[in-house]
């Protein structure tokens, strides 16, 4: 890196910050960026500029947007009976691309005791006022990773929530589609053969 | 991409342009920088900025500098007799790094017929000026990437600089550390045995 002027390590600097990108792919990134100055970079800080400015959380289920609510939550056809909690406004995109009809609440992270993230930095009064309000929820999935911080946030939340009159769930475990039976690991496995389907 | 609101979907679009990057690694580092909206936003925007205003080619060999003269001009110490000539200045960080004590001349792309990438669009004119001026300079080694384009341009600049009484190198062929015999091509291979060293 001793080879680049200042002004290029600096932004590499910053580029090493995205989640997994290093050195080499940042520095790939910085000369890109210097042949498209004129063009892609002004377009890029005017985006990055108006990220912060143009975007805040949704009033009901805490995702961004750029209005008072969301898309999601101002769309009349949407299944108001099934409210789907994540951990991140990115699970929001990905869940309603599987085709899920229902609404969302985002909790802005996981319960993770190791980063020292408590229920107390989670968007959990809005849920649970969002609950007392809105007596049409009738059912709450949790989707959360199955890893331990997502387990932990799952079994907060399914406890927290018995206090409603709503049916809690989560998301199914099983053999994702490709999956080598070979390699599943025995938790994934057995529940896999206790919930098998009718076929 | 229907669930995100504009602004993220502009910054995707924008970040996605960058190489090897596709629309999920793009959402991936928006929702990063959502995340670092106070910190790392307002500095990538800065260093966006500064990129274009700061840095201009080197008179001399046309890399990136925020001088006059770059680094590796300035600097007594390197060997003035060998000139490296380079397709990017992304290069001379690489060629550097690997212990090269000359100097540089980045000539700003190759020859690329498919792409309409003529001569007249390199940094040719400087070089020769460069020779013509620098009778210091003994050997030119070109330092391209052995790929059609590359060797087409290294073609063209060895028959272009025969007007010169300059030594003109490339970079040696052969097999790569940890490269596998029964994987080599036939044509790194039989450079690989002509060429080969007595240890």
């Amino acid at each position: 890196m001793r080879e680049y002027p200042a002004p290029i390590q600096t932004l590499v600097a910053l580029l090493e910050r995205l989640p997994g990108v290093g050195p080499k792919t940042a520095l790939r990134y910085v000369f890109f960026l210097l042949k498209e100055a004129k063009t892609t970079v002004p377009a890029l800080v005017t985006a990055l500029q108006s990220l912060e400015q143009a975007l805040r959380p949704c009033r009901l289920c805490r995702t961004y947007t750029t209005d008072e609510l969301c898309d999601v939550c101002r769309d009349p056809r949407r299944d108001p009976s099934t409210l789907c909690v994540v951990a991140d406004a990115r699970d929001v995109g990905t869940i309603g691309a599987a085709g899920f009809q229902g609404r969302f609440h985002v909790l802005g992270g996981t319960i993770s005791p190791l980063e020292g993230m408590g229920p107390d930095a989670l968007e959990l009064h809005t849920l649970t006022a969002r609950l007392q309000e809105d007596r049409s929820i009738h059912e709450v999935i949790l989707a959360f990773n199955p890893d331990p911080d997502g387990e932990t946030t799952m079994l907060y939340l399914s406890r927290l929530l018995h206090a409603f009159p709503v049916k809690v769930s989560r998301l199914a475990r099983g053999l994702p589609v490709g999956a080598d039976l070979e390699f599943a690991d025995e938790a994934t496995l057995g529940d896999a053969i206790k919930r098998r389907w009718e076929v």
